[in-house]
């Protein structure tokens, strides 16, 4: 296709709206502009990279089987209030009414829609297993949408629904939902980590996170340094073998001491001459199950994610200092496990490893020293509420330990289980002409979300670096000048067609430099520029946009040789 | 693909509340399912079909030079309150607010959203001429949806807008749109007429509607009956070559006579022996312009889209009887154009075919005889206000006469010219550095409408019959029994996808006659059937969807007479 007939306004400036570089990139590349508040349109540079997200995941998907359908954006209230999300899902989802006042949401997700489908149409064990997907517009009404593509309120997404007979089916069901998105993203050229997320307090056996690595992904990773070692999980989920070796614990009693004018405990460490790991960090929340109580190490951190998930909570806040006030009878500063009553209290593991420890004594300016947990306090359950760190052993090899990256989740699968078919009555009968809940997991790829990884993952200061099966074309022709650079573009254009590549020919009136750089800018991964002087020596010249390697070509060869590397760069992320 | 895996739920029973053909077939054939009034889902056999549409519809737009982009369905309120439509729209726009109260629209059309991104991005004559289209869901709050995918809420629609420097631009940009869209319809393999519509009053040079004839369509389609011309209207907009002889005019002045109890022009023709074509009627139209009378020999249709047109009126609607009265001092059944005062009286060429008229008196139980307009009432203009008869001679050529047919609506192009680039100024710098508007064009084909119509056009008492280019697969393979004949299938099944072309089996343990039914009603062209006994003997069966042609086959030779039976399909609309 030729540059000048197409738009790609590119910008010299970077959007002061755009905080972080895809969404500066993207904007600066022509590929998508802003209509309101995370609400994009997708021009045709940028339309091409989704639709080859599109083409890799409807290629990947039916490949394992799954079958696309289209299930509606406006979506009838009855379905949510079914499932028990028209009150529970909050803000984020966009109630509407019609002309005739019946409510509407649009659709966030598509549970309801897609289990109301089957409950109607699959009846029988014979028609099981199914993984039905859609490739939809979605709408979630963010409070604060921002970051381009990467969090939006209008955005395109994949998602997927299995429907099994029994837990043996769902696990089959989503390994294979796990290699496929394994294909899907390693065809994408990312470099990626299928990390364990947390299946939060609505149960469901396990999930996975897809997490494209890239710095300044909002998201921590931890995997195990160990090569062979396939261990990964999200922040909320990582776990870390740690042995917490209990010394005895000390024989004198307990006793209270001032500590005027200290609050942290890294205050009162230093004006007791104790270090952090001797206090036990007194926690207070308030959750769906009333105040909670959490205790851990002094040097260590409580990972809210793990305490609601173990506990099976449904909410889990810090408490406000009036609630604070209220169970520990003391102003917040000064909380500690002695002596609280009615309420729950739990602790991680480290705090076994305290023989000697020191809390707050829930009494202004007083804090107590010789605590022995268990001794001089209860403690209802002990397990593992922590965030790991880095260097810790890996829970699963002996030989790894954790290292910690940061990245961009573009994929996400779920063992729902029982959770909507139970609630929308989707049964079918079994061998035994019994009435079963259907087992169901939910799979979901964001669409634009993978293409704003992408160029976290893969960018420089002069733009975009597009791996080869994303790229908008996988060849720039850049001929210098409209005359004879322009025709021998055109024909070679025209020889790769005949090899079924498509190209974009920069045939403006523009200077080399302005073309040069918006060809970074694009990112397109080979550039093939025709000059008159290359002409006259019988060549042209292919760069490689990402390692910038340059390579003169004869001019007959030319499309030849970009099929080549074109084909080259396929079989590394195949 | 594999039937028994594949969710094809088809039924026996019509559903009730599926009036057409087009809407129960595709919900017998396991397409489509109902999700709520004008909301549906497509399920993989009907969503293949939509995707066959849209496949077609990229190749040829791109083909047109034509430029694909995707945008919004959440619309800004601001963007239709510039064009002055949020207002005028009415309830078919369905209207939201944002957690933060802003106001906003589910985008019906995008005329708004594009002529606010191309002034945007778009300042110079350079970057002209611009045809930028998308392909999206859209939603359209009916009052009364019905016909399945014919007239839904949310709908898939490919719309597109042309943006030139000036009316001949413009004429050339909507040329190749007529061609493009021509060849479109002619790859869906469907029999349609394109067809000049109404600009109606907002305006614009011209307009042409593409209809697929079929008997059940809810258009009335005027055309040429000569071979070699191409003209073709809607109803409204529809015009004939009629002489309409004026005789001398009567020299008896106007005489009132008693015409007790007898209402109709029908009913007064017969009482005074006078044929209707003697009859001036006489009708008050309540318009935005305040009241109108229409005159109009007795035996002719009123054509109010015309009238509307031709006055340029915003507004035309029926008289109450109330104003009735207001304007003629005489209840309804009795008005005539003599003596009125205070109102716009405009006439059909028809009327002045009349020598000696009779018309209402503008009393009760009276009419008036020996009337001639002009002498007796003054006209302020006349002009072609009547609906065409077939029969009557062809506008354009000097052979054909008009022949009438029924039409679905799938496509529309419309010249805007101004409207939008001047209310959004929408401007570009042209050659001398002078601001001009742009000048538009706006385009739309409905995508699961183009599917329905085709199936209304196109279909028998058993089923579907699908094109090869819009069939969910141009071919299926029905072994009879699940061994040899299923295994020879599957090796058939590979032969195919070797030569590129994808079928469907069907390997469900059903008998041979649910097998057939299920093949004639989902509609794909050809079907080849594998049973045991044609093994044994060598051959298997393809038979042709549309004229139930039968033929033998040699087993080895299947593969190959059934790709050149595809080739032979397509070429016919190719």
């Amino acid at each position: 296709m030729r540059y000048a007939s197409l738009l790609i306004p590119t910008l010299k400036e970077t959007p002061k709206e755009a905080e972080i570089v895809s969404h500066q990139l993207m904007m600066r590349a022509g590929m998508i502009r802003r209509v309101a508040a995370g609400i994009y349109e997708y021009l045709p540079l940028g339309l091409r990279v989704l639709r080859n997200v599109e083409t890799i995941l409807r290629e990947e998907l039916n490949r394992a089987g799954c079958q696309e359908v289209l299930l509606p954006m406006v979506i009838p209230a009855e379905l949510w209030q079914e499932s028990g999300r028209w009150e529970f899902y909050g803000k984020e989802l966009l109630r509407l009414k019609d002309r005739h006042d019946r409510e509407y949401c649009l659709g966030p997700t598509h549970e309801e829609v897609m289990t109301d489908l089957v409950r109607r149409e699959v009846n029988s064990y014979r028609q099981l297993p199914l993984n039905l997907y859609q490739i939809q517009t979605k709408f979630r009404d963010e409070i604060r949408p921002r970051f381009g593509l990467m969090r939006g309120r209008e955005f395109l997404m994949k998602d997927g629904y299995s429907f099994d007979v029994d837990e043996a089916g769902l696990d089959k069901s989503y390994d294979a939902m796990y290699e496929a998105y394994s294909r899907i993203f390693r065809r994408c050229g990312l470099d990626f980590r299928a990390v364990e997320a947390d299946t939060g307090a609505i149960g469901g056996k396990s999930s996975h996170e897809f997490m494209v690595l890239a710095e300044s992904g909002e998201d921590a990773v931890f995997s195990c340094t160990h090569a062979e070692c396939r261990y990964g999980a999200n922040a909320e989920k990582a776990e870390s073998r740690m042995a917490w070796s209990a010394g005895t614990p000390v024989s004198a009693p307990m006793e209270t001491v001032d500590t005027p004018n200290v609050g942290t405990i890294e205050d009162v460490a230093k004006f007791l001459s104790r270090p952090a790991a001797d206090f036990i960090k007194t926690l207070v929340y308030d959750t769906d199950q009333g105040p909670l109580v959490v205790l851990i190490r002094g040097d260590q951190t409580v990972n809210e994610a793990k305490v609601a998930a173990r506990l099976g909570l449904n909410r889990l806040e810090m408490a406000s200092d009036r609630l604070v006030e209220e169970v520990t009878g003391a102003p917040v500063g000064f909380a500690g496990p002695v002596g609280l009553k009615n309420v729950r209290i739990v602790a991680d593991h480290s705090v076994s490893s305290i023989a000697d420890a020191v809390t707050g004594a829930n009494e202004k300016d007083k804090h107590l020293v010789h605590v022995v947990a268990g001794r001089d306090f209860p403690i209802e359950r002990t397990d593992d509420f922590r965030l790991v760190q880095v260097g810790e052993a890996c829970p699963r090899c002996e030989q790894g330990t954790l290292r910690q990256d940061r990245g961009v989740e573009v994929g996400h699968i779920f063992k729902l289980g029982l959770k909507y078919s139970e609630k929308l009555q989707c049964n079918f009968l079994d061998r035994d002409g019994q009435l079963q809940p259907m087992v169901m997991g939910t799979y979901g790829i964001g669409v634009g979300r993978t293409a704003a990884a992408s160029i976290e993952q893969n960018h420089d200061d002069k733009g975009i670096i597009w791996s080869v099966n994303l790229a908008p074309f996988p060849v720039q022709l850049v001929p210098l000048g409209t005359g004879d650079a322009l025709a021998k573009a055109v024909e070679i254009e025209k020889e790769l067609a005949a090899l079924g590549i498509e190209c974009l020919v920069d045939d403006r009136e523009e200077r080399p430099g302005v073309k040069f750089n918006d060809a970074d800018l694009i990112g397109i991964p080979l550039r093939v520029t025709i000059g008159e002087k290359g002409l006259k020596e019988g060549i042209t010249e292919l760069k490689l946009r990402r390692s910038g390697e340059m390579e003169k070509i004869p001019v007959a060869d030319t499309a030849r040789v970009v099929r080549e590397r074109i084909e080259a760069l396929r079989a590394e992320s195949a």
